[in-house]
């Protein structure tokens, strides 16, 4: 089978360190998704190019949600993650034309991987026929979290240039969060930024409704016609152990202390050509742990997949850099999309990136999911439940979803957590986490599930009335994953309260995860994904609209034996110790053919069970549905931004896949399966705090 | 057991041909439910005395839905049924002095049920300790559906008084149609009625955004201190034939038209004495067809219950007066609640009483659903299905549902139409209706369930993914009630179209009826609700919070063992011919206890399947429940308006409960079980054309 470069090299020239685009006037679709493409950030702040939008990481405003139809307890506060205001955009006046009023000849945007800087070049004509040209750079400081710089010169020919670089508040509330894209962000009308003060180079802004405060700073060096500026930003420390919602009160202090920051991180900073350097050596570093490389028979092949894959590892890196207890959202600060929400792709997609490669950042987001046990407990007693249920989708720990049946019904991000939590300690021995809220984590979810269980007549221990990972299924009954990460959860939960726990009730945990309902149908020889699925009618063939979510009324979708992202097959590869190879080949062989891959979470899973099971061409397909996502806006939607649980799951297809390795029963082991015409494999792990590398051919 | 009188006869003097409240200066809460329950309506207009809410069947604003998060094909347009301008409210004035500003000593309302007029006496102290006699009488005209007359009569011992009239607009939009209880209306901020001119006595209204157009004509004659005002009303005909969504270009012609049917409304009015006695006459020859008498061993006893009865039938009267093609709203016209929208109340739970009592009337209800059978198959397609969907909630044939697990997902609105077609046609011999609509009616609906359900592998059909009568199960597969009724539907249609359908078709609806899958559990020996049903876990005992819907989120309701109202129960009773005795005594004994009947719709099933299983006390306690639920407002929100499925469960439990009255087959059987201490039962069947008297004793 010809291989089909999914990208166009005209508009995208390949490279292997760099992102390259060359185009001339776009269309605004095509000028959305390389904006997303290109975006720069750093973990704490995200740019969009030229678009007006920076975002700061769970710096979001807060609205009343407005169910259609109320019922009790149904979740309260919105939360968006919104655009604070960017420095980045120039309006540049030529012989006293506005740029606007010239024509854009041609425009190419380079973005180094080693660099981690984005450069930019435009030709304009103005009327009289001049063209002139123009150069901006971006760089997000890796290893500042507060800090941006953006230089622009303009090369006009001696003609004279003027340059103004007001600050854009990028807000534009909605007239409501329905319309359309339900996976799209839509800000409250009632909410946003509005100015507090405006002195000199600090402007300090605050959400009308969230309190959370920003404060921006600017340091602009200018000759003729260059124009360096420094932009810093402090937010109010908000979090889920409620910081923020004292700020009414102290909100003088709050603001004089983010001011000091602010000036603070403007004072501290380098020029630039030191900020540069810095930037090479923190990438230089992230590549040292990160980076993965293939070699394959067909060179052009070969340079277009480690080009992918190192665009998607480098945006890993732009999502977690800053250091501190912080979430990673879906979108990372590439884009809008999900409201900048926290999911369990945070967990399960990102972190095990994060985890063999970085541990330390990754112990820093499963603290920031322990800052959020308070608002979980919270939640689940609202539910009746004791322990703790984490909030299916939340910036600031609440629950946010505002469907339930795809939303607070899938428990097992509570379960999915804990997952995280055990292969964190499993793969560092940092067994201090358990100390430091890892043990809390795994017990208060564990009372969650044993809770919400109970006991039926077979005497097996069941889990009624959830959803599982495959939203295109609502509200069943022992969903086959739901009940095995939850036992994985309560043994997780046994072995870390072994020495402290309540004796009691470690027997209860052990007693009812012995009992765990997990379904198996003799008859089709698969394991059910629920009580109902195989019970369902088959989607008809020629319903073929896709993603259904966006063509079908749920009603539908949930009636039929359709599966948008990988569900029992899911738990074939995180729970891999407990199937044999003919189950896996059993189920991956009923279910694939169901799975639609209408979420992105999907292809990564399918690719790694499709190797596992010896699918050797179908894995390298999903693998390659997972690397271009985005580059070759596969699902239509990059322009809302990058998704960054396919790009954690493009490495995940690459090292659980293609190398095989496991680490479900808390060793590590591999069972290689390179994709036909690779030649190999080489990537690290850091296990135990010590990289090793590996190299598979 | 001691009978103890729900209602305080100190408050209510019990009178079998009237209601009567005495009271002094009312709390609101006292205040609002005396105003439902002193209602005059005439299934055209309904007026709550004193309220300045007067209400006409069917005028409605509509508004968009916004979801909190959307998807496809969610309902979209809101609709909800606004008061019109209300004309019965005076404003007094006494020397000079406002009423307000007078102290209200005592009140007394009479609504006599052979009179339909309301009476209400009260006195007021002025500041000067004068005290003041006033009368005002309220009378919706029977027999005259645009027409109502109220008179006001003030006896100040000489002293000057002014009387004032206007016109009140009590549509106050609400902030959002959310807060609180869902069962409330709540009116849409962006709609509302707008005065588009006020001429002389006729003043013209319409709604924003429906485009429905009211007029208001008022005829005052005055006396001294006596004012009698006529005042009519005519409303742009609007329907689910999409009449009104040619308004905008019709407007002034249909106002014109309005006018005219004002005035002359007003002008062939006769005079107070002949609408009086016009409307005696009305109310004579419904109690003639309609009237319930009982003989208990206990007078008072006999006292409360004939006149509870009586006051349930005269509700009954009151939203079903009014000739012409219209709905029944869920609480007539007594109130706003659930937004003035027909649900499957109208089919199930009121329409036996008409059609065995007023068939005619029984007929245009069945004709409007026929209207809105364009709009039902719409519906179909928009969820990919043939033939017709009936909206769950409606007042234009759209679906207004925003909440589809218990809306649209409630499929089985369509069988329960057809089994009120069926039961139309048997009851009358009225084959003439099948060729007007009813045959169509049945064959959409057969043609829908065809296509909804499907083969399982057990060779049986199967319908999934529903949610039956009991709304505190969701989503479920197979439920029996729906499975059953369905193939009623079938052979419904099967038996309309013999002779002309078409012949596969006829074989397929024939081939799915006789397979259709209906559980039954040998270990339990029941019919299982559905198939998750019997494996839930029980409903913890301690939860005790009632409603149920009101103080547990929906996830902790539907994984439990827990019903809301009358389901399989409810099968039992429509279905009657096809369980055995045997079957209903078990059924009943297993889903009764699980039965919170937080749903008004249950008592009444409950009680008739009690009494036919032979559970006589227990009988009566539910009958009791349906018969005081407004009265003694056991529901603790009659203030929102008369439950009037349950006035026509009032009436099923008197005839199908203690009568045992069964016609599910299509003859009419009685095996009656009067509860213990009452010595008779009366009533008249029209059967076939012919009114026929039982006594049971």
């Amino acid at each position: 089978m010809t291989w089909v470069d999914p990208l166009d090299r005209g508009r995208f020239p390949a490279d292997e360190w760099a992102l390259l685009e060359v185009s001339g006037p776009d269309s605004p679709a095509r000028e959305n998704h390389a904006q997303t493409l290109f975006n720069v950030a750093n973990g704490y702040l995200g740019i969009r190019p030229g678009s007006g939008l920076t975002f700061i990481n769970g710096f979001h405003e807060t609205y009343r949600i407005r169910h259609a139809e109320n019922a009790y307890a149904l979740a309260r506060v919105g939360q968006v993650m919104v655009p604070v205001p960017d420095g980045t955009c120039f309006e540049v006046t030529v012989a006293g034309v506005p740029l606007r009023d010239c024509e854009l000849v041609s425009r190419t945007r380079r973005l180094d991987f080693r660099d981690g800087e984005l450069i930019q070049d435009e030709v304009w004509r103005l009327p009289d026929g001049l063209e002139i040209q123009i150069r901006q750079t971006w760089l997000a400081c890796l290893s500042r979290p507060g800090l941006a710089v953006t230089t622009l010169q303009v090369d006009a020919g001696g003609a004279p240039v003027e340059i103004a670089g007001p600050l854009r508040v990028g807000f534009a509330p909605a007239e409501s969060p329905e319309a359309g894209d339900p996976r799209q962000a839509e800000l409250p009308i009632d909410g946003g930024l509005e100015l507090i003060d405006d002195a000199g180079p600090l402007a300090a802004y605050r959400c009308r409704n969230s309190r959370l405060a920003v404060v921006v700073g600017r340091r602009d060096t200018a000759t003729a016609a260059r124009l360096t500026r420094y932009l810093s930003y402090a937010t109010t420390p908000f979090g889920p152990d409620g910081v923020a919602d004292g700020l009414a009160v102290t909100l003088d202090e709050d603001l004089a202390g983010l001011k000091a920051e602010c000036a603070r991180t403007l004072a501290a900073a380098p020029d630039l050509a030191g900020l540069r350097a810095e930037q090479r050596a923190w990438l230089a570093a992230f590549w040292e742990r990160g980076d993965v490389r293939v070699e394959l028979d067909s060179p052009s092949k070969q340079l277009a997949i480690q080009q992918a894959i190192r665009f998607e590892l480098f945006q890993l890196a732009q999502a977690t850099a800053a250091p501190g207890e912080q979430g990673i959202p879906a979108k990372g600060l590439s884009g809008s999309g999900y409201s900048g929400h926290y999911f369990w792709d945070e967990e399960l997609f990102i972190l095990p990136f994060l985890t063999y490669s970085d541990p330390g950042r990754a112990r820093q987001v499963l603290r920031f999911r322990h800052r959020m046990l308070g608002a979980a407990k919270r939640r689940a007693a609202e539910l009746e439940l004791a322990g703790a249920l984490y909030p299916w989708r939340t910036i600031n720990g609440e629950e946010a979803s505002a469907y339930f049946p795809a939303g607070t019904a899938q428990y097992h991000i509570s379960a999915d957590v804990a997952y995280a939590v055990q292969q964190y300690v499993n793969a560092t021995g940092d067994r201090g986490f358990l100390a430091d809220g890892g043990a809390e984590i795994l017990a208060e979810t564990a009372r969650m599930w044993a809770d919400l269980g109970f006991w039926g007549d077979d005497g097996s221990f069941h889990i009624h009335g959830v959803t599982g990972p495959d939203e295109y299924s609502a509200l069943v009954d022992d969903n086959y994953y739901t009940n095995a990460m939850a036992r994985h959860n309560l043994r997780s939960a046994i072995s870390a309260w072994q020495a402290l726990g309540d004796a009691g009730e470690l027997q209860e945990w052990r007693r009812i995860a012995d009992a765990m309902h997990l379904g198996f149908d003799e008859r089709r020889g698969v394991h059910p994904q629920d009580a109902q699925f195989l019970h369902r009618e088959p989607w008809p063939a020629q319903e073929q609209r896709r993603p259904l979510l966006l063509h079908y009324h749920p009603l539908v979708i949930y009636r039929h034996q359709v599966v948008k992202q990988a569900d029992v097959v899911l738990a074939l590869h995180l729970l891999s110790h407990e199937f044999t190879a003919a189950e896996k080949r059993a189920d991956f062989a009923y279910y694939d053919p169901l799975t639609t891959g209408d979420s992105t979470l999907s292809a990564a899973t399918q690719a790694i069970i499709a190797a596992e099971v010896g699918a050797a061409e179908l894995a390298e397909r999903y693998f390659e549905q997972a690397l271009f996502v985005d580059l070759a806006d596969l699902h239509h939607n990059t322009a809302d931004g990058v998704h960054l649980a396919s790009a954690g799951g493009v490495w995940l297809a690459l090292v659980a896949g293609f190398a095989g390795m496991r680490d479900s029963d808390g060793e590590i082991r591999f069972d290689p399966h390179l994709p036909p015409g690779w030649k190999s494999l080489m990537f690290s792990l850091t296990v135990g705090g010590e990289p090793t590398q590996y190299v598979f051919t």
